[in-house]
């Protein structure tokens, strides 16, 4: 198939990039590489290196000969977006061009600023230039978990839609789960889901919805192909995900840091997974298109508290309760449904001593890189 | 009270800018006059002759003496934006400044995105521009019923909540009425209630938000204390509503124009209770912020054929059944509440021969300036 990948320098969007060109198919990866500029504004880095885009698909093409790359940004530039995409003429276009930390969206005015409108006028200006160019152009979209939020109100996280039933029990109806985001961030994907169900609904665009959890990892098959196709690693406060925060407080000696009481239970997914499943949805595209197609995509639940302490068990790390700097309920009951995904032939990564393993190591070797002042520099809210 | 007025100069802004300033508050429009300038593009007209922005405000300041104005665009000048509101210090703001018309949000690809990118930035600037100065300061927002759609899945349509219950009974809770907004336009409606849920969730901002029917009618009290304080009158297939359209078709001896067979059911509302529905909500205040407090902004059910029978009994004008160039049921039932505006003491204004021989008169004496060839320039959708 002919894929295009919105934001394919990122985090996420970099080993799906691979793992599609891997499979077979031709990739086209848009980006502004936005997420390399953000670290200089916040005078962060990844512990790994990471090489230029150009490098990057350069080196990719000896492996898998079929990336091509157009430096866009899709939120600004809609006719360059719109002309690539046209010129491409995929089968399925996956966006993952959003600002995509919470902590960043919280930290002050600016960042709130920039992430709505990034977001918003990213997923508006993609939806609008598929129903242009051609409405049977499937989207895959990464979204979030953390658009339900994590009460337990209605039992276990359903699949995007809800049954509910008014009461004196005259009407049911299966409904968008009522959104109940915990930041900037996590509320412009509950932006995009109105987008996406208008856009359905007008002109039955074919979209998938996917709402991930919180990734860990940071090497994929891929990835570990050549030192120039290697990902990022983030263990800030701001970029980081909970678990590599872990072990690379870990291997730098340092405590673990738990926000509150961690309580939090969360649902989680590696990095391997995150590029699996994507692959799963773009290569599963035949579906009822009256609503937009919702999965979660996750592995397993988690607490926060759960993570912290295997790390301690296995590398003898002390733990720091410290003051949560998240606004969000000290401790949570979850349970997620992943059906969807599974029925596609998804077979979760779970938590594994060789994997963590793995992370460490990665983490060891990257020593020199490790900045101590950014691994606590998460913003309040 | 000292009240700002986002998009103060338009259609619904100007009279409940004068309503305001006539009940003795200090009033600061800020506006961008966009909605001269898309006059301009469509080649569409007001019947009623508008002057100047600086002229209204000189007049307006002859019988009230209290408004000011600024030219701002608020969805992409934040600073000035922030500026004006912290100088002006106000109780209360009150934010109009969004694209408001359905059709013109479905015309192609480019209406779609400055709905958008217009609507979501203007709303999301001002909550934040509005916690980093004060989140006690009262954001009075105008809806739409378009949010809820118009099917009676959920029964009565209920003022922004509903209660629900999830089959087997466990759980019962009370939700932001799932969306379905039918036009571009009505989706960002839907998107700003929920930057509004989250601005009140994370920062406790104080939010009305009224969710108005279809106004119809021209002139209030204010406007017609002098030619240069007169409110917009438009007719054309775009931004004309439908009351209006019908008198103004009849007027100039055009047959009245019903999309489908004029079986929808839609809320309509008087110009001169959009401007005293304001007021009500910015003098009564005081309420549970806990959620953001949501009215529906509305006096009466009928349907678009019920309007054109009325008109055509009443002078003889005859009905042409057209081709619906929207996409909408072709006939639906609808109930609404309105309980909340008038527990502040909401007196509706009901049709009535009077208040239609009012429009009509204007419609005959402006004849001069009407163009038959914009009454029908909807666009399909």
């Amino acid at each position: 198939m002919r894929i295009v990948v919105l934001g394919g320098d990122g985090f996420c969007g970099w080993p799906t990039s691979l793992r599609l060109a891997s499979a077979g198919h031709k990739v086209l990866i848009i980006d502004n590489l936005s997420r390399r500029l953000i670290d200089h504004q916040l005078k962060t880095n990844s512990l790994t290196k990471i090489y230029s885009i150009n490098k990057r698909i350069k080196e990719a093409n000896k492996y898998f000969k079929k990336i091509e790359f157009k430096k866009i940004d899709i939120a600004l530039e809609f006719k360059k977006l719109k002309n690539a995409i046209k010129e491409f003429n995929p089968h399925s276009v996956v966006h993952f061009a959003e600002q995509r930390s919470a902590p960043y969206s919280m930290i002050d005015d600016s960042t709130r600023r920039y992430t709505v409108n990034n977001n918003i006028q990213a997923t508006h200006n993609v939806c609008s230039s598929l129903v242009e160019i051609n409405k049977n152009i499937h989207l895959v979209h990464l979204g979030t978990m953390g658009v339900y939020g994590y009460s337990k109100d209605f039992g276990v996280i359903p699949e995007g839609y809800l049954d509910i039933s008014i009461p004196g029990g005259r009407n049911k109806a299966k409904i968008l789960y009522p959104t109940n985001p915990g930041s900037i961030y996590h509320m412009t994907k509950s932006l995009d889901q109105l987008i996406f169900q208008f856009y359905n609904k007008n002109w039955q665009l074919k979209v998938t919805d996917l709402h991930q959890g919180i990734v860990w990892g940071t090497e994929t098959k891929e990835t570990k192909k050549s030192k120039f196709l290697m990902n990022r690693f983030d263990y800030d406060g701001i970029y980081g995900t909970v678990l590599n925060r872990f072990i690379v407080q870990s291997a730098n000696n340092l405590n673990l840091s738990v926000y509150g009481v961690g309580g939090q239970k969360r649902a989680f997914i590696h990095i391997n997974d995150t590029a699996e499943c994507i692959k799963l949805a773009i290569e599963n595209n035949t579906f009822d298109n009256s609503r937009v197609r919702i999965f979660n995509q996750v592995s397993e639940v988690r607490s926060v508290k759960e993570l912290a302490l295997i790390i301690s068990k296995k590398y003898g790390s002390k733990i720091n309760f410290i003051k949560n700097p998240r606004k969000e309920m000290k401790k949570n009951d979850l349970e997620v449904l992943n059906e969807g995904l599974k029925s596609l032939g998804f077979n979760p990564i779970l938590l594994s001593d060789k994997l963590i393993n793995e992370i460490n190591l990665l983490a060891e070797i990257t020593k020199n890189n490790f900045n101590k002042n950014i691994v606590l520099n998460s913003p309040k809210w």
